[in-house]
């Protein structure tokens, strides 16, 4: 069915393909990954825009002996292909299905697990570092994107590795975009340096390069042929950011030319000390609707190939978010929103339309967005940042050190809070009650549906201090029961009255705990169901009453028990010397794997019936 | 008693003065410093440093409009000074003082309250956009070190600072080492710029700067008579690290010359868009023994001036834990330690003599070490990372995403766990049982001694996953009670028997709680107490046995109570269905202030006999 991909099972049948052979295999393994992401969903444009590149990789190299860390590692469909494992892309972010991130336990040749941005260059550092100590060889890659490089730790990595100066090569994935269009200075630097450097082309200078230890050699006669069709040349003088680091840079590169890319990763892989290479790449690249529109095919649902992605939903909660905090921003001059490179992930591109001048999109720079916050809060501004709950986790320390000891009016709007699907362990939202539980002064909300969220968000702006509010992926959702409107701070609601025991659930699990005492009621048990609303400050009335009427008592939530709502009751009720059966149930202490959230909330306990059924066996047991 | 220092109570007494009194009244300073700090302790070589610095500033720039972010903030004593808090330096950093770090509480002129390092520039940046927003005028000022300036989050704040081009002064404050030696490509290029320009002293560069806004006019004649004087000059030729990134950079600059500083502030405070000033300075300026041996004056106690500050004491558990970790390397080849930029504080420098290949100081890089302890463990090393329990926190993502998701082989020995004492808010460890307990798959020790941290030491080396202990901040300190020697994972010891109610203690408060045992066995209590040594995983089989036996049960820690180890005796008991009376003594949940340890202690309850006190009223509610 494919004339060249058919032959790959290997990176050893990538090897012995003719040079002629490539474009072919190139092509084949586009259409493979259209096909089988159409079906699946997935990464699709980053992996169009790195089909070259890896298959130089891995005609350079020999994996795993080379390790290629991917950063994020979204990117890494083509490597999993060339790796043996393209049978298996129908179960692609399946439940026990193939992940969509480099996964040890998947292959050896998958370096390491991951999902979350920046970290490659350190893992990449620690290995070779590793390498050293034992006196063994082999090269070490990291390829990372031209998003990622400026999140702070890469930075980190890069001052680290320039010192220390150990035989690595960073791959630098330009595509002037991340996942949204890219900022930052460096971004438009280095776009700079692309521009120059399409003028300029100074073949001399390649020359040079790919002459470096290798003078009148094979590999210098195929470079010399190469560098007729480069089309970038190399002008190291303009390349100072990493020079100055003590990263030595070549670039930039045709990340789309497999023989410029091979002449050149040769090279990269005989210079001693740390390498750099600019390869500039095109995202969605051969597919020409996504080449158009990166943004749209950068993660996606699966999809009719004739019709194409069509434009982002607006029926997600996170666009409700947006449209909200934007009509909140119309009567408030103080609101202003942050995102952290995901501006339509969060549906903060909304507000940046209406108000660009109160809007900031930072980059992928969680620490820095929490703590520009801080600044924007000190000097009069209600700044919300809407996040991903899984990325938040990089600023921790910025929220406890720069919000809350300060007490500064910051909310955060934390999306893709509990368990997200197919994105698997890297992507759940599956700490952020626990680790805001223990910070003191901050107030944590979550919304039973999107029609409460949007009464948090109002509650948020009159809120003196950190808060933060807590809400699923996916569509928007109105359950229509209890009360909506104006929120008191720290009020819950009963939502369903009962008499044998009580369920205080919070957030998205309100919804499944009125289904579960629906299926408890044709067991004849009369279930009351509270929507607690916010995890502090704590109902404290309510919890009051609600261990004066019931024996038993269970508390549900979409994140991990440990440090949760549910410890919080227990601490609670500790506190207050309350002896009664209270049972937590949330997400088990493991890292969840990828799936359909309906499977996963399964699988983690957290779904109706589950819940019913484990109340069930608690009721009798107790009996 | 001081002739200039004495006419200074707020920053307009500062501009009053003729400039040729500023020498005198720097003095004056340094002489006020170090008395002051040789009786309270304190931070002394990072001040004596930045006094003509503080002055400059204050003199150009109009406190509180003129909005000065100091970073990590230990280097603001001389800023305290100026803005009128002189005569409070004898309660520096005492119970209810004058804090050590700039604190919104004390004065206008604190902007931010601070204590970790590398915020600076992303709490101005938001200062100033909120300032554009509003269509204020004012300057924006952040001075930071060149230790802090590596650290991840101020590249990412300088990478949007450079994009959206606000108005604002960035001061790097170089002195060439941060607390130790700093580390670092950018260090080493930064001092190569050093270097250069003391060779060519480019005076028209210096010129030109100066005259940018002022051509002609006082400024300029001022700037034309202090360039004979200048020690340093402008080479804008290779400062492209930060130009690149779209700041632009005006350096290096004599940091003791009042009127260099006085002329670059002025010039700087004029021009349009981002600019950083690269200020040289001396640590420990003016104080010849601090000029010497500046790590040793970073942090000092209360010493005699005569004598100055001893050498570092070999007595305190982080020399412990890193002659311990050296003498486990001489066995296990596997052992490399890592510190991020707190060598002599954790006690790896000891390691570090003894092993330097296998010995990692990434600088201020939290996140970056952690990352980087992923490859070194994914490629057969055993990488202990030393590190402060609050700055942690920076890395509490890659502990997640890195280190837990993938299960490496990663140590994490936590220093400064619990309260720390005189450093105050910023500085407790007062989360780290907390953000560690709710991550699968990581072993958490905490040992009541110095002797039975070495025995978790030993273990650490026998567990295949990650691990941490988590220790406090001081001298060895040996209870001589309970077994010693060989531990196994996830096993307590009964310390003392008892027959009326049992305390479970984790880590130094298994101490504190055996002096409560004693103090209620004069009320004729008594108690049992158990030292837990494990948070996870948690020895079930004595908690069984405990429940079993007593109805009364009490956990202890130094760490907040909310989602802590009392918590998870809580979830325990609550998993098993127990129904006992259960109470977790730990820290409130509040910011606990600066004092002396036995003070704080007391303050949040977990001092012996607040303990004791605290379950004598327990006993007596429930009776």
């Amino acid at each position: 069915m494919y004339r060249y991909l058919d032959r790959i099972n290997s990176p050893e049948d990538i090897k012995s393909m003719k040079p002629e052979e490539l474009d072919g295999l190139a092509k084949d393994i586009r259409k493979f990954l259209v096909k089988s992401v159409s079906k699946t969903g997935g990464h699709l444009a980053s992996n169009l825009g790195v089909v070259e590149l890896t298959i130089a990789l891995h005609r350079v190299f020999d994996s795993p002996k080379d390790k290629i860390v991917w950063d994020v590692g979204h990117q890494a469909y083509v490597h999993k292909i060339i790796t043996g494992r393209k049978e298996k892309f129908d179960t692609l972010r399946q439940y026990n299905g193939l992940s969509g991130f480099p996964k040890e336990k998947e292959s050896v040749h998958d370096i390491i697990d991951t999902g979350h941005s920046s970290t490659s260059i350190s893992t990449a550092l620690g290995l070779a570092c590793a390498r050293d100590i034992k006196g063994e060889d082999g090269a070490v890659i990291a390829v990372i994107g031209d998003g990622s490089i400026t999140g702070g730790m890469a930075m980190e990595a890069l001052n680290h590795l320039g010192y220390i100066k150990k035989d690595m090569i960073v791959i630098l994935n330009d595509n002037e975009m991340s996942i949204d269009k890219n900022v930052g200075g460096m971004s438009t630097y280095m776009s700079g340096l692309i521009r120059d450097s399409r003028v300029h082309k100074v073949k001399g200078e390649v020359d040079k390069f790919l002459n470096i230890t290798n003078a009148g050699n094979m590999i210098s006669k195929t470079a010399s042929k190469i560098t007729d069709s480069i089309m970038y040349s190399f002008v190291p003088q303009e390349c100072a950011f990493f020079d100055s680091l003590g990263v030595k840079y070549y670039g930039p590169i045709d990340g789309h030319n497999i023989a410029d890319l091979e002449a050149c990763l040769k090279n990269a892989s005989k210079r001693k000390g740390p390498t750099l290479l600019h390869v500039i790449t095109k995202k969605g690249k051969g597919y020409r609707d996504a080449e158009a529109h990166p943004d749209l095919y950068h993660g996606v649902s699966s999809f009719d190939i004739r019709d194409g992605v069509k434009k982002t939903s607006s029926d997600t909660i996170s666009a409700a978010v947006g449209r909200k905090l934007t009509e909140m921003a119309d009567k408030d001059k103080r609101i202003t929103a942050i995102t952290a490179a995901m501006p339509s992930g969060t549906g903060m591109n909304i507000f940046g339309e209406k108000y660009p001048e109160r809007y900031f999109d930072v980059g992928i720079a969680e620490q820095h967005a929490v703590s520009f916050a801080t600044g924007l809060a000190k000097n009069g501004m209600k700044p919300y940042f809407a996040v991903y709950s899984s990325f938040l986790q990089r600023a921790y320390d910025q929220i406890v050190h720069d919000v809350c000891i300060t007490g500064k009016n910051v909310t955060f709007l934390i999306d893709r809070a509990g368990l997200v699907g197919n994105d698997g362990e890297t992507h759940h939202g599956a700490f952020d009650l626990s680790y805001l539980n223990m910070i003191p002064g901050i107030t944590v909300m979550a919304p039973k549906d999107t029609e409460e969220l949007m009464n948090m968000m109002e509650l948020s702006s009159e809120i003196d201090g950190p808060s933060a509010i807590r809400y699923p992926r996916g569509n928007a959702y109105y359950l229509k029961t209890g009360e909506y409107g104006k929120l008191e701070i720290g009020k819950s609601e009963i939502i369903k009255k009962g008499k044998d025991m009580a369920i205080i659930a919070i957030g998205d699990m309100v919804g499944n705990s009125i289904e579960a005492a629906e299926i408890l009621s044709e067991d004849s048990i009369d279930v009351e169901v509270i929507n607690a609303r916010f995890l502090k400050p704590l109902d404290e009335k309510m919890i009051d009453y609600v261990f004066e009427k019931f024996d038993t008592v269970v508390t549900v939530e979409n994140n991990i028990v440990s440090g949760g709502f549910g410890n919080r009751i227990l601490q609670y009720a500790s506190e207050k010397g309350i002896q009664k059966r209270i049972v937590n149930i949330g997400l088990p202490e493991v890292f969840i794997h990828q799936g359909s959230c309906d499977i996963l909330q399964k699988v983690a306990g957290i779904s109706s019936d589950k819940i019913a059924e484990k109340i069930l066996s608690i009721l009798k047991k107790d009996r």
